[in-house]
């Protein structure tokens, strides 16, 4: 398998099934992309945190799920809920980002009424990569593995030039927190991956996938991918292919043969987003190596149940 | 109503509805009676943490639930999980209950299959009180009240003198944390809130209350209770005649009457331990002042929910 990558301990299944990996920290529980989801994922020992970065119009690195701060989660100084969708990140500055409070998902909305658990964080600023990042290297929060996932703006003007001037400020930036052995970098986009394995060979590459046939309760948001002229056959072969090391299947996608071939091929394989207990159960069964999910504490109990029957 | 305790404010409905006090902690988020569970509690803002004090043999107060120290939540320094009923907090000292961890329950039993999105915490030791009080004097902890469950040994050779002891003990950490305005003492022991209002008249008594027709969920040790001959006709009239100013009955005994009838007593109304999203917008409808809840989040959202529709 040629380079063998460190970084991928964290997210590789062992004896006792596999890592767990909080989805933008810990959503059903706590509101996403948050500090302090990100904390409560290093308080009950999961492996791994799953973020997302997007760039502010003055390229600062924010970790933020969708390309628009949306009314769904954001509510301005003056506590208004944003329109839903919002304004373009990528035409925001951060300090325009920073005044924005996004500690509470708003009900009246679809997205806020999916996570019907999820507790308020009176005040909670989206937080940069950069403290995303200070917080990782805390020595407390030295057992966390990061997932990375790049957001490439699908409205850049030119593509070429926005993933690798994103990706060289989030390498610098990774780099400079000394975190380059706990973190993966992991995108929809197969092609910022190119750019990164080029500009940082240090870190294995995560290539996300999902087959066009919707996603039921999955918000994501317009996002660049690969532009086959069909999907493959089989995509973990293209993963390999493509220089990856790791494989992220949405869980519709997972089979036990898929996962099968992806590990013959030398391949780590996570899914995302597994919230529903049966399909926990059925990923654990396909015998994948993560679980990126809302409910971590959920997880651990389906793996908990199992090792005491 | 006489005397007027600034303590109770943190358990007074306002505007927005019902205070949300969290039970044990935030049982459905994290282990029970851990400071991380209280941490937890006070990063989504809620009003108070509830918790249980129980008395070592060497007459330490520590915060665990029933009078045991069970095989349900608790491991040995070997990792091996106690029995289940397990041995008595009287018959062990402050070390022995510190050597185990509690930060995990026990899928093989009833309890530990209850909690299904309960996470894990590698490692959590009973906290002493005076752990937990620490806790809440630090400055970031400020807004929290405590809801202080006085947990009377039903084993006590001599009752009068155990509830005597175990008051001054706890009375006394409570005054050295400097935690007295913000604390209400709390039992299903009518009789130890008599020796608590004569130690400490200046902290308000709250009175736990349930009918006798069985407890579905609930997991109450064998608790020290009133020995009425029959049970008061009225519940809030008994509580205000005893001399409480808090009334705390079982969701299931809650009705919008008896809640009316204990605020025009003077009574604050909490009830216990609230968690379907049924019974919580039950319990807002009721008007009662603070639900104790092991899914604040969820009563956050069923309040948020109200107010956007």
């Amino acid at each position: 398998m040629g380079q063998q990558f460190g970084q991928l301990d964290g997210f590789r299944a062992d004896a006792s099934g596999p890592r767990v990996s909080g989805h933008r920290g810990a959503r059903g529980a706590l509101p996403e992309n948050t500090i302090e989801g990100f904390a409560f994922c290093q308080k009950i020992g999961i492996a791994s945190i799953e973020f997302d970065v997007v760039m502010t119009k003055d390229r600062v690195p924010v970790v933020v799920h969708n390309h628009t701060l949306d009314g769904a989660l954001a509510r301005d100084a003056e506590g208004l809920w944003l329109p839903d969708p919002g304004p373009r990140v990528a035409e925001m500055t951060l300090a325009e980002v920073r005044a924005c409070n996004v500690g509470m998902a708003n009900r009246g909305t679809e997205y806020g009424r999916r996570f019907s658990d999820q507790a308020v964080l009176p005040h909670a600023q989206a937080p940069t990569l950069d403290d995303v990042l200070t917080f990782a290297a805390k020595p407390e929060n030295a057992s966390l593995s990061l997932l990375l996932e790049l957001k490439t703006d699908p409205d850049a003007p030119d593509l070429a030039q926005e993933r690798a001037e994103m990706v060289a400020t989030v390498v610098a930036q990774v780099r400079a927190a000394g975190l380059v052995d706990r973190t993966v970098m992991h995108s929809f986009d197969w092609g910022i991956l190119d750019v990164a394995r080029a500009q940082a060979p240090e870190m294995p590459t995560s290539y996300l996938s999902y087959l066009p046939k919707g996603l039921p309760g999955e918000d994501t948001d317009r996002t660049v991918m690969p532009s086959w002229e069909e999907v493959p056959a089989s995509m973990p072969k293209a993963v390999v292919e493509a220089g990856g090391q790791m494989w992220c299947p949405h869980f519709l996608d997972v089979t036990p043969e898929g996962v099968a071939e992806a590990h013959a091929l030398g391949l780590v394989v996570g899914t995302w987003t597994v919230n529903s207990v049966k399909e926990i159960n059925r990923m654990i069964d396909c015998g994948v190596d993560s679980i990126v999910t809302d409910y971590p504490g959920r997880v651990q109990d389906c793996l908990l149940r199992r090792a005491a029957s």
